[in-house]
Order: structure tokens, then C-alpha cells, then sequence
């Protein structure tokens, strides 16, 4: 069956939330996850930090994608920065990963942006041998750091 | 002789330019850049996907950072991604980039963002040890990946 896709709504928060927990849980990160519906409400329909599509089989919402626009001075233009990719565990082994990032790729390249990028757990083996399979290049020579909570604030002051 | 900031306006186009050439350059990947004048100008200041501030001493600029929100499911809300952050050589060694990364920290406390990431490249050792130094987590587990060009269009249609 194919899949047909649709932008994520105010009304959507809260299926969104199951989605971003059941992945956190997928990935052995749940007891990180401190979104709640106000927060994402805020943040992705107030401030518009994110973009938000679900994949639906029929008339089943199986699976999203979360994006926003990341920036390559190299290129001197915005790209797109995938943070959450998710297909429900039932519906796994159809393509329709493939399905979603083929989708993202469209608006990506729609927007003229240069590259589609996301990061990936090295445990991961079944999604880095697929994201090799189309031709995604790691980069292994980066490293990401980040400062969060008292350290951020601390540097801040 | 302490730093001041201003934002990027259109007018410093050339200038932004030419640090990202001599960043590119001190990263060993100048030929990498394909930006100019016209492509920074339309992705930053017409679409607005990416912020400048320049660092200055007197009146001089000595330096820039040049970030975007990106956006954590876990936290529910944007954080900021330092994408670009230098110094031109003649002023290093007097804390002048951790000025510059205390002003982005600050921004991104500010607007209420959970937190502040960037990237650093693995043999950059100098840099390694001043972000841990300010209790920056590598995020050692992740790796990203790219997709862009024809493989980015291939998978787009």
C-alpha cells in the first residue's frame, strides 16, 4: 500500500508525543525525554522551530518525520537537518522508511536547499547499512559537543 | 581590549565572505566553498535560515559566529547550532572565542532554548580541549550523515 503524507497540525501534539516517546524508547533514550505537549505546542506551532509531516497508511497515522533548515556557509544556502525519522514497529519492512526520506528529500531539493543531513546511534546497524544503500556519505571526522542545562547558563552569564 | 557585537546586515556580505574563506581555509577544506556574494546574501538575509554577528575590537571586526535554531523531540523546544565560529589568527590567544561562544550562549538563553551544539573536527585538538574545558559532552556515539548533490536529487524524484 502506498503512502500518502500530511503536515502536522495544533491538533496533532498529542499523537506527535507518542511518536517522539516511542522512538525515544527505541532508541534506549526514553528517561531523556522531557517534552510535553506545551513545550512542543510553543515551540513547533507558536515559534515554528520545526516542521512536522505523518506518513499515513490510509487513513493511519504510521509514522513522521520532525525537520528544520540547518546552513552550510560552504554552500552559502540552507539545507535540511532531519532530527527525527519514525515508522511504527508493525509497519516496519514495507520501504515506507525509505518512503518518508524520499518525501523529505523532495523538499529539500523543492527549496533548493543543498544537502539533507541527520545524525545516526553507531549501535544502528540495519539504519546506517540503509542510509549507505542511497548514497549518504558519514561523516566521520566530526564530532558533535554540546553544552545543556547549568554548563549552558553558566558560560551564558 | 574587550569584544563588542553587531549583527550582520546586507552591506557585510563581503566581508562574511571572506572569514568563511579564511575559516574554510584554517579547516583544510577551502575547496569546498562554492558561496558567494549572491547565494549568502539570498539564504541569509532574504530567507533569513541563518544569523551573523561579528566580533569587534575598536572598530574592527576580528571574528564571527554564524548560527540557527535546530530543535530537540527529547526537550520539546529549539536549541541553537553554532555552525561557524572564528577568529582571525592575529588576535587569537586573548579569550576571544570563548567571548564569542559566551555571547551565542547567552543568546541562547535568552530566548528560553534548551541547548547550544556545534561541530568540531576530530584532529582539531586545541578546540577539543577548550570545549571540554567549558563542560561541553562530546556526543561520540552519534554520527551524521549527508546526503546531497545527485545522490540527494536521485533519491528526490
Amino acid at each position: 500500500m502506498s503512502l500518502r503524507f500530511r503536515n502536522a497540525e495544533r491538533k496533532d501534539t498529542a499523537l506527535l508525543l507518542r511518536f517522539i516517546k516511542e522512538l525515544a524508547e527505541y532508541e534506549k533514550m526514553l528517561d531523556e525525554v522531557v517534552a510535553d505537549e506545551s513545550t512542543l505546542e510553543e515551540w513547533i506551532f507558536d515559534k515554528q522551530k520545526a516542521e512536522v509531516i505523518f506518513a499515513l497508511e490510509g487513513d493511519k497515522e504510521i509514522g513522521y518525520a520532525l525537520f528544520f533548515h540547518n546552513f552550510s556557509t560552504f554552500l552559502g544556502r540552507a539545507g535540511i537537518y532531519l532530527e527525527d525519522i519514525y515508522v511504527k514497529p508493525e509497519y516496519r519492512g514495507r520501504g515506507y522508511g525509505k518512503a518518508i526520506l524520499k518525501k523529505i528529500a523532495s523538499i529539500a531539493v523543492e527549496r533548493g536547499c543543498g544537502r539533507l543531513e541527520w545524525c545516526c546511534l553507531d549501535w544502528n546497524k540495519p539504519s546506517i547499512d540503509f542510509y549507505l544503500s542511497l548514497g549518504a556519505e558519514p561523516l566521520d571526522e566530526w564530532t558533535i559537543y554540546r553544552l545543556s542545562g547549568e554548563k549552558l547558563t553558566k558560560l551564558a552569564i
